[in-house]
């Protein structure tokens, strides 16, 4: 790794990276090294570190989110984003704000076995069935805070994909679950004298789209409703939720020919915002993007407006929460670290992100309608 | 919008919000204040702007790509992620680089119109074709850069969704191409007296997972390859290629079975560790995401490794690209602002972007290989 | 192949074969030797042919489809199918009948080049477009109805993918179009050296379920709509369109989030039992599931209902369509065999079986809803 | 119905019928004539019963399966496809025959029941769970056979998907899963007051490919597995088992890059020709199309060679099973009606299908190759 400058202190390291970065650009380059971060630390984490990138900051809302309001953060370059969101939040607000409902949560990782046969493949799943307790031990062993909510045996030819769901707290937990599984596998593997070929053979599903996250979720997920009143409806978002309605049905009909796994307008576009603006893995938008937005019409001549996000993988510990900035804005959503009951910040920080997709789904229908 | 402060001169409106931020989190917030984002420009861009977040800029490479080398701009806070794609680069360059080929170019949009019968939507279809020429026009009358490069209908009962496909330059075009599409449509609707319901029915596919992206690409569509011999495989990866292509198989049994339209390890790592850097669109890492690894054995004992990546949106124009860090990022790149053949930067851009990706993927496939 | 018998006459052969079957059996199996067919002729197409396996024929209709009665003739043991699929013609027949449209003929078949490199496959693709009166007169030598409608390259790392699609006439024509598109691919990889791997790399897609298929159709893509009255939908099906509408909403839900291209109650029924019916290949209902059916209200108070059938490859001439009682069914369709005007037969029969299907569909929500 | 002459004895009205399409096909139909049923019996299954289709019956094998020879019947006119399968036979017995693994067993229905809020359709939720029993109960009333194996619930929006898996002998169980559920179904919205929109939501998913039931199954799931020679496969295949590879392996990339669900060659066809001999239901060819053809390299230098299936919804009591011709087949393969011990023998037909795909999937690989 020529960029690494073993031999020099990290300052200088650092230094070295930005003269060839200002040599290649053939100008200073000032603003990458307008930043806030120690390079001592961020040595240890992104490597050949050599300055920051500045994502700016927006904020819409406050959005009322089962009972609390929010602010919400929304780092991004897309002109007309934020503003759109605030639309959002502005109607849902007026017509009793957003509830939230978790349905499901867990961080996955799967690896992959290979027998030689299907015979033994049946009972290499036998022996795991037996083992639960041993592999759930060394799953759990190098964290307090993972605790392995499901094991599922997956069978394809005479291979076996193992299916580690974990509950990881406020972090995130892929690298924690990745940690945990990778020691159990490799006991198993020792004790069954099974090849194990890889620790992730992407029936995970990480970053890759897939039917099966949005059919079982990843991470959190998330659905949340609001009740439109046409009254607000027209004034906030100058459409009929009878027209929103119409598009929404239009968006659904195109992402089914299409082969479509996002039954939505623009999930990614505010699970992006909001993950860079709160240090998640930005990556993770992939599955961020899953799901499907609702809008029906109730007998009091309202709507019950909806966004279903499977896939919600959230921490407020861990990855990217830490960063100067980031840790700033999870301060001001008052989910900053680890909560005291484990796992809480982590789920309210999901929820917001809901509500505040839902606010953005229903500013863009709006704006794409053409009736 | 309680946040907007429209009365006040934009630097005081932004200290407001700062003011307000930093109320709810308790705490000054002397991060997000620093950065070097001028307030007047970025209020018409990022509404509601309030300061930046700040994501790690780490670097890898460099790596040589079409005997060019580069360096790769990283904005990420994953541990171990620039050292890992950094590695997959040494690999790449000491088995003589990585070559690349553009397959398709082209941003899209569809919108719906309703007819009243299939009928009437079999004529409509057939008045689209003959008018062409006016459409063309009209989608291309807004900017000097958009040309339209294809027109298809797709008829779901009697609506008919229009796709428009359009050669944006160097900017990623969704902007451009939703005006021009839209100004189309209403002139079209006008026209026919057909319902326009929306200018955006979700076959566009833009920021959804979608099959028909995989299939067709949108932005532009890259294959980068290289030519992986064994003893840099074991010196570099400390793998043997054969490990390498027996995990990468296990990972497309995986996805297929688990309905993913992706068969790569982590496609949108790279991918959206280079958008946030170089100013793109970090929804679209959705479609970014989609494509295939392969590793496949040569007569001569070395293996030929490849990534299909069909959908890169990039530009370098518009968007986030000239913000302050951003524009220098590329200025590194030597892909600053347009080029003087349209679209050559972005490009290039896509093709450095998915040269970057196929290093990830060889070094992650070696990392989770336990072979 | 000891069920052969290769030195016997036909007949003896035969016997031989149905006396191990009644060995095996342990008893006389008189109905399986109860049929119309000659075994001389037989032999010749279903190989060790012993008998004919009897499916029940029931009839529907008549349903009057673009200004014509026909009677549905549908192969079936599931009961009351023919039932609700009559029903739903009663109720379309009483709302003024079936209009259809085609709206894409073509039969696909794509083969697989492997190329040494991505430079290389570039080259192949542009040799290929050079090269398409050649390519075409190859396609199309050894049978006057095949013509090459389109012919599509998709690369994929260094491999090349070539689409044949074919115009074939009354014929299904997935034989015709292997035929011609493997002359011209072998030629094609004498004049080039470059390495033909199979005629069939599965992005034809014949008989699996793809996205590709949804989007693009195979063989006939039809659209088949009627206007629902209140008064008939609660007479007939016993249910208000709105509560059909409401049901076909929630299949769609449903369907979205299990991740599948059928966006319908039972096309496989309708389409199957025709199939069957009239000798087409019952291996090709696995794309004739696809599609989706519309229920949507217009304004005078009725309701705009649809399906879209994007794959019904459908033939007259060939297959199972010369077969005793098959070809009698077509008789009655007024189909068998070839069309004056190339295709016509197979068309109709696309656009009943299509008419078939919403009658079914309207008929099934109605029983599947509790509303 | 103007076909259903409810007034006349049944012969009667079958002749009536006939008398009709005689008319209309203007020449006698003497071979739909010609069949083996019982007009009083069929009446009451195959409505407007006029007579049958005959479908060819050929058979190839015997093939060993789990140690036992099975004669494999197909009713097909696909030319080839006979001789096609023997060919696999062959090459599969000499190498020591099939061996398979059921992995997942059940029939599933999922209704819709739509609450007032997501808050409500969460305590839905626990209400189901908290009566497990009792809808376990009233789901197993109606049939001594009927087992519920589990009950799953899916939120989307405010709306809940109820998902039954029952285990049901040796009947594939759609009417029974249907009819027993649609108790449970009706009784739950009766205790709870909750809206049960349809008792098909889509879930299911039937007679619809769907990335679910890839992975989870429907039916029975099942493995099977070979080991080739190279010898074998050259002498009987004409091919070498590396060629198979490599022609399976682009078939994965084709079907990975156009958003399938069948990594395979034509797992539909043998399901198909199989289905239709044993009267099971011809629309489940759509779910029997899904899965995976796998041939991989053993140490020793053969082949392990497999194909997971896992849907295949098989049953040898009711539907069409119990046809004159249809049981007839089912007596040949020692599989009719049902077994001592519930299930079993709708589990031998289920291996003895999934060995004849090994079989077919061999055969065709091989001739679709050339390498």
């Amino acid at each position: 790794m020529p960029l690494r400058f073993k031999d020099l202190p990290v300052a200088d390291a650092v230094e070295q990276r930005m003269q060839l970065l200002e040599a290649k650009a053939g100008t200073p380059l000032p603003h990458l090294r307008h930043h806030s971060m120690d390079p001592e630390t961020m040595d240890r984490n992104t490597e050949n570190f050599v300055g920051a990138v500045q994502v700016p900051l927006g904020i819409a809302g406050p959005l009322r989110v089962d009972e609390v309001e929010y602010i919400i953060p929304l780092a991004t370059t897309e002109k007309g984003l934020v503003a759109g969101i605030n639309r959002g939040c502005k109607a849902l607000n007026l017509c009793g704000g957003v509830r939230t409902l978790i349905t499901n949560r867990g961080m996955t990782r799967a690896a992959t076995f290979e027998c030689g046969s299907i015979g033994q493949a049946a009972e290499f799943v036998e022996w795991i069935d037996r083992h639960h307790a041993e592999i759930k031990r060394r799953t759990e062993g190098k964290s307090r805070f993972i605790r392995l909510a499901a094991l599922q045996t997956q069978m394809v030819g005479r291979s076996v994909f193992l299916k580690f769901k974990c509950y990881t707290g406020d972090a995130m937990g892929m690298e924690m679950v990745t940690t945990g599984s990778d020691l159990a596998c490799q006991w198993i593997a020792e004790q069954t004298h099974v090849l194990l070929v890889t620790i992730s053979g992407n029936m995970c599903v990480d970053k890759k789209p897939a039917a099966t996250n949005l059919e079982n979720g990843r991470g959190r997920s998330v659905i949340a409703e609001g009740q439109l009143t046409s009254q607000v409806s027209l004034e906030v978002l100058h459409q009929s939720p009878e027209s929103l309605q119409k598009v929404n049905y239009c968006k659904h009909v195109g992402s089914a020919m299409s082969g479509s796994f996002g039954f939505n307008a623009h999930f990614a576009n505010i699970v992006a915002a909001m993950y860079i603006a709160t240090g998640q893995d930005p990556a993770q938008v992939v599955s961020g993007s899953l799901g499907a937005t609702l809008i029906e019409p109730l007998d009091d001549g309202t709507f019950h407006v909806s966004v279903t996000v499977p896939c919600l993988e959230t921490g407020t510990v861990g990855g990217g929460t830490g960063r100067e900035t980031q840790s700033e804005v999870l301060r001001v959503l008052g989910l900053e670290g680890g909560a005291k009951s484990p796992g809480a910040n982590a789920d309210t920080l999901a929820r917001v992100i809901a509500a505040a997709v839902l606010a953005g789904e229903l500013s863009l229908l709006a704006k794409l309608c053409r009736l």
